[in-house]
């Protein structure tokens, strides 16, 4: 009797998918390096198909050919490790499947070296967190497409289902593409959830509202166009109350913590030639945050303007709404075209429309905006940039002012809001037909003869500048 | 007869870097792979104690005991090949210098592997283009400190001097210590170029000031707090008029181009967990504008409002010289904190008074205010962040206001500003006692149980946050 997939490590995530794949009817062999982590699984898994190995060659001789082996273990060297023990019990054939936090550069080398030895390899972003890896997740696989094809219809059966029922899973590419669209997937929750801290902050600090106001605010704008998952779970948060009754997240500390894809994707971003403004940001305002102790110091000595906010309140909360819808499209619209450019790189052939249809359910970012994201590459699928699709050209047109009137109002108030200033910054620097690099292409021109271009004829040219003394 | 030092790579930096040391009373030998470029500056060496050689071997037989060989090759595999032909022939003792734009992690390398052969490899920052080789350019040496010692004359004899009449170049610290200062240099020279360029956007844009205006602006800004050789070269180049006598920097085409450094020290920024906001968003404006078609099909969908400025001109304009300085001094601040996290990392115990003093002539971001940097570590060498030193706080805290109403009237009139809105957004934040972190980590805690950290206890805590439905 040989079972129809295997899962090695069984921490929390590689339990939960196993019990999620033997729960849509298959049998599941399990396997992990200290057998204590394997018994106590078994004692959990009274009256389920899933059948617990105690070594490796147990484990991949229990497994029907062509061998599917789901590897949950910790990415980088303990990934290596077990591919080393797994391969010499390999055939032909066979299809490893890394669901780690892996970086995609690494994918992209172990599918290579395992192609070598006639090993399929697939490296897939899983994104939902515990409840999501038992639930159903947002399954992002890439390696050879003949592999994922023999593993469809478990990662499919698996896999969250969005409203209309589609699964939310698709071969996403070669290689590492999987795992490099879940490190920008990640980059982007980074985005979504430092606007929205924003918004939080001028609500609190400038328009001074209680956290039951800030709750049903986000309860309200659940309903509409901002309907996701971040904001729904942020209505709850505020409503949260500590043992004394106060509100149970002003007793969180302010220092963000982070496993590293956002600055991944940053980097990736820096090395695509892409501006990624607004990602970055968020990445650099959690290690600001970080600076707790520093910070404390600093608010001691550099002064600023006591936040006092004259306007109407509705009104103000109205354009934060505005702001925050649009500056989370003007983030979307750059790691959009990050894919797109490293999908160019690397001749991956990544399918835009059907990433945003994947995060529709099981991920943390899923979000009702997404469908429009989808409807603007089926509408164009050569789409440069999200912010010239009708749709979103339209929100924009209409939220920039809004989006204008926050900014001043943060800066004028001392609040930081750098994901908001970048978001205005990048919309007006892409519509800019005209903008100031000019200059700097001539003061390279004088100190370093970097030579220029003109606008008014081809060429390569060189000027003196300096006047003469 | 042995020569005192040798040049390998004889294109244009090598080259005048080669007749600067001659002029100091040096005998060099010179090398250069394809003998063309050797005969050429033979040719135009008539007179001058210069060496040709037309092999490795007769170049390093023609140098004195311990060999001092400057490497002007092109940064990268150029280098590693120079470095495998020269090796063979050396002898225990002997001194590679890097001059060129290398990767400090290359140099980090190279200097670990070169030490197993007994060889010294002294990697080196140049900062001050064709020119500065040739009159004095700004150096900064990291290698070998012993190795260092038997060089500093020439190094001291060829570099820039300041108006004290102080050599611009020090010891910066072990193995890639000096390619790695000379990368942030660079960050930062990308930063005060970007802010210089939004300046400038906001006198054409806003203020609708003429060329003439402008150039006289930036020479009477060049007379203060602002005095800096690429202020004074914007005030030179706004001068400049094109053959029809239209200011010829309106021709220039508005695509900036880069050589990677800037980039380099922003990915070092993400990876070491320092916020650089500021040089970052001056890296990814130049990116913007390299798309320069893309911006022309965005300017004709995506709306914006009519800069329309209605106070006083001279007033904002000075509000504007404000926000330039106070800006530079944030992206000092990065920059110089960035080196600080670097120090510790690599236990280069870098001296970061002496680099400001270094780059007072001789290199391309060469300022007045760089002496208040010095002065700030004099006073305390632990200075967490340059905006905690009294003279910086004095100044940040007076300007900041201005600096507000700038990106406040940018936004307002569809101006882009990224890197004064970066800088004000850096201001707030790092002297914000709270941040709403604590919103993100309550988030975090409970999308994927990552806990949390309160600020009224130690320990670490987890909540259950849904609502119950």
């Amino acid at each position: 009797m040989t079972q129809q997939i295997g899962v090695v490590g069984l921490a929390v995530m590689g339990k939960n998918l196993a019990w999620n794949i033997e729960s849509r009817g298959y049998s599941v062999s399990v396997y992990n390096r200290s057998k204590e982590k394997t018994e106590q699984m078994v004692e959990e898994s009274k009256g389920k198909n899933i059948h617990p190995t105690y070594s490796l060659e147990e484990f991949v001789n229990s497994l029907e050919r062509p061998r599917k082996i789901l590897l949950m273990v910790k990415a980088g060297p303990a990934t290596d490790a077990t591919i080393e023990g797994l391969l010499p019990l390999l055939d032909d054939g066979d299809i490893l499947i890394d669901g780690g936090n892996t970086n995609y550069q690494d994918t992209i080398r172990r599918n290579k070296a395992l192609a070598e030895s006639g090993i399929n390899f697939i490296g897939t972003g899983v994104s939902g967190g515990e409840v999501g890896a038992l639930t159903g997740p947002s399954i992002m696989p890439g390696g050879q497409k003949e592999a994922y094809d023999k593993v469809s219809d478990i990662l499919e059966a698996i896999s969250a289902k969005a409203d209309d029922g589609a699964p939310c899973v698709t071969y996403i590419g070669p290689d590492g593409a999987g795992h490099y669209v879940k490190m920008v997937h990640n980059g982007i929750e980074y985005a979504d959830m430092q606007l929205i801290a924003e918004s939080y902050s001028l609500m609190k600090d400038a328009l001074h509202m209680s956290h039951t106001e800030i709750a049903k605010t986000f309860k309200e704008w659940n309903k509409g166009e901002l309907d996701s998952y971040l904001i729904e779970i942020t209505g709850e948060i505020f409503n949260k109350l500590d043992e004394d009754g106060t509100p149970l997240v002003e007793k969180v500390m302010d220092k963000a913590g982070q496993k590293g894809t956002g600055k991944w994707t940053s980097i990736n971003a820096l090395e695509l030639g892409v501006p990624l403004t607004i990602i970055t940001e968020s990445v650099f305002a959690r290690f600001i945050s970080s600076m707790k102790e520093e910070r404390i110091e600093a608010s001691k000595h550099l002064e600023g303007p006591s936040p006092k906010f004259n306007g109407n309140k509705e009104e103000f909360l109205e354009k934060i709404r505005k702001a925050l819808y649009m500056s989370k499209i003007c983030s979307y619209a750059q790691g959009f075209a990050q894919m797109r450019k490293a999908s160019e790189e690397h001749n991956w052939n990544l399918q835009l429309g059907d990433l945003a249809m994947i995060w529709r359910a099981g991920c943390i970012i899923r979000a009702r905006f997404l469908q429009k994201i989808k409807d603007a590459y089926d509408n164009n699928s050569e789409l440069q940039n999200l912010l010239l699709d009708p749709y979103f050209t339209d929100v924009v047109t209409n939220y920039q002012s809004a989006l204008r009137d926050v900014v001043a109002e943060s800066v004028a108030n001392g609040i930081p809001t750098p994901g908001f200033a970048a978001s205005i910054n990048y919309y007006d620097s892409y519509r800019s037909e005209n903008l100031p690099a000019n200059l700097i292409q001539a003061q390279r021109d004088y100190f370093g003869a970097h030579t220029y271009q003109r606008k008014d004829q081809e060429g390569t040219f060189h000027t003196h500048w300096a006047e003469e003394k």
